[in-house]
């Protein structure tokens, strides 16, 4: 019989080795798909996702804003497909993010905006999914075969590939990634000190998850992986939209769970411990040196990400305490109760 | 001594007259409004807000993407202030909603986004604030001054003013909307039926709430409230995006609240509902007789409001549940500990 939790720690292992392959053998899709984005000149980005790909389309449209200076949107798929919207998208691309590439909303999401005039992009680790066929442009993520529930490798699979893709977009060579995997590598060295860790939440029930700009995406796919592995109630909010109100719930009994870089996000987040720490709360902390040193607990990232590619690195220590809290507290997170890996929603 | 909850529960009686007040003296500036934006043509709208307004955002991005037939998305504030973004946003209808008009993140979104090219509008029950000045056109949300910390009736005036505004734009008369004051005296009258109910959760220290389409904004306001005055830790999820991956943490000590009513969104519930019980989950239901009787519990929504405008009414039950809650778990839900009437990001 299987170990609980060896899928998952096997593909949260396998990340920087999938890097290295999107780094080496991707290059080709993004330079065509560039191409093809870059003659196309659109006016607006939208993203289609549910679930851990809903947080890589966060991610992206963060790119999108900051990098490629185009507005971008989430789509709520129910409009094209529960309402049967359909809005006039000449000009826009539409990009469908999905492991599986089999969620049939999402399918019919990226069909209709193709039909609406959009320009249509898969991203999907099924290159022969019917995501993949109904898009004009299909990025494989090349991530291997994903068996465990709770998507870990798939996630930062597409992190790289559509930043990959959107700084191609905007004249870059991706050399900037070519580090991520060793400093990949590094991080996943901090395991056993997750493993040790992960024994402060063995009683928790619930917690919440902070962080701005490109570490936002973070902290929610940090929250769902808790929530989908370990049935916590982890809530994420962005470091602003905290102060907005659910900071009332935080006691000291509350955990947060932050993320606090180098770069701008990690900077906003000043206006946000202090606040924290007047509600008495117990802080982890994934970030630099400093910033761990002045939370409760916390892991250190390696140095030498630029901000926009550091959400690869700092999901590891979260997606390592996910898995063991889950098997501290009796589960196995390779198949969390409820779930299926192919989710099919309309 | 004031009572605990005195302001609060004064504010959300006060609801159905501020619809009447906008029906009554709102036409002229809805028309004037329309008439710009018509002009204008937009070939996108993106919307800027925070906490409870960000709320009314989202039912407005499906008023946009389903009435309007034209693509939408939720603004990152901090994509045009920390990180600096200047995106090229001409022929972009930009709206910022807010109940004080102060927040400088806000503030200055709107301000590049005029410098960019947008044409900018403001809602906000504050017309002489920053942000009503800063926009090309101001919509005067006519409220009267909200003293409580959790806003209940600025929420269903910005959604009442976001629908008039989109149904001018769309060459609608607002009749369809004449009906709902009346409606919503007749669902106050439920106070004390909800003040009842409101025992059962007394313990809880977290639930879910779900929803889908129009309703799912009522389902992201109702978690706000119970978060900022009952300090429970409320999530919500569109039906969809619970089934891939939060509903493993739903248990039946995890009550779970949800608006099933007439229309679209409400029938797509029905491939959630099932799942929800399959995991002996608790249901509170605010919506149809139907969906009542086959919940734990729930209140009834009276019949009459089209899809599009129920969600000025389903949120009444949550902000009594909210309310109620508050109180009898020792609280004061008109000053929420850790929390100002006004907050300020940047």
């Amino acid at each position: 019989m299987a170990t609980s939790g060896q899928l998952m720690a096997a593909e949260i292992a396998e990340q920087p080795e999938v890097w290295r392959r999107i780094l080496a053998e991707g290059n080709q899709q993004f330079d065509a798909a560039a191409k093809t984005i870059i003659d196309y000149n659109p006016r607006h980005v939208l993203f289609v996702a549910r679930g851990t790909s809903d947080h890589a389309a966060l991610y992206a449209k963060y790119l999108t804003e900051i990098v490629q200076q185009r507005p971008a949107g989430l789509v709520s798929p129910s409009t094209m497909t529960a309402y049967g919207a359909r809005p006039d998208l000449r000009g826009v691309l539409m990009i469908g993010i999905s492991q599986s590439g089999g969620s049939p909303d999402l399918v019919q999401s990226l069909h209709v905006a193709r039909e609406q005039g959009a320009l249509t992009v898969a991203v999907t680790n099924q290159p022969d999914s019917p995501l993949a066929r109904t898009a004009a442009i299909n990025i494989d993520l090349m991530a291997g075969p994903e068996r465990a529930v709770a998507a870990t490798k798939s996630y930062t699979a597409q992190l790289l590939a559509l930043y990959l893709l959107i700084d191609r977009v905007t004249g870059g060579d991706g050399n900037a990634a070519e580090a991520l995997p060793d400093l990949g590598d590094t991080l996943l060295k901090q395991n056993d000190r997750v493993a040790a860790l992960a024994q402060r939440y063995l009683f928790a029930s619930r917690l919440v998850s902070t962080a701005r700009g490109y570490s936002y995406p973070t902290a929610r796919e940090a929250a769902l992986k808790l929530m989908e592995t370990s049935y916590l109630s982890a809530q994420a909010f962005s470091g602003a939209d905290l102060l907005h109100g659910p900071l009332a719930m935080i006691e000291p009994q509350v955990p947060v769970l932050t993320v606090i870089g180098e770069g701008v996000g990690g900077r906003a987040m000043s206006q946000v411990l202090p606040r924290l720490k007047e509600q008495g709360a117990d802080v982890f902390c994934v970030g630099t040196p400093e910033a761990v040193a002045a939370a409760s607990v916390g892991v250190e990232l390696p140095a030498g990400a630029h901000e926009t590619l550091a959400p690869l690195l700092e999901i590891i220590p979260f997606q390592q305490l996910a898995l063991h809290l889950a098997i501290a507290r009796g589960g196995n997170p390779d198949s969390p109760r409820g779930l299926r890996k192919v989710t099919e929603t309309y």
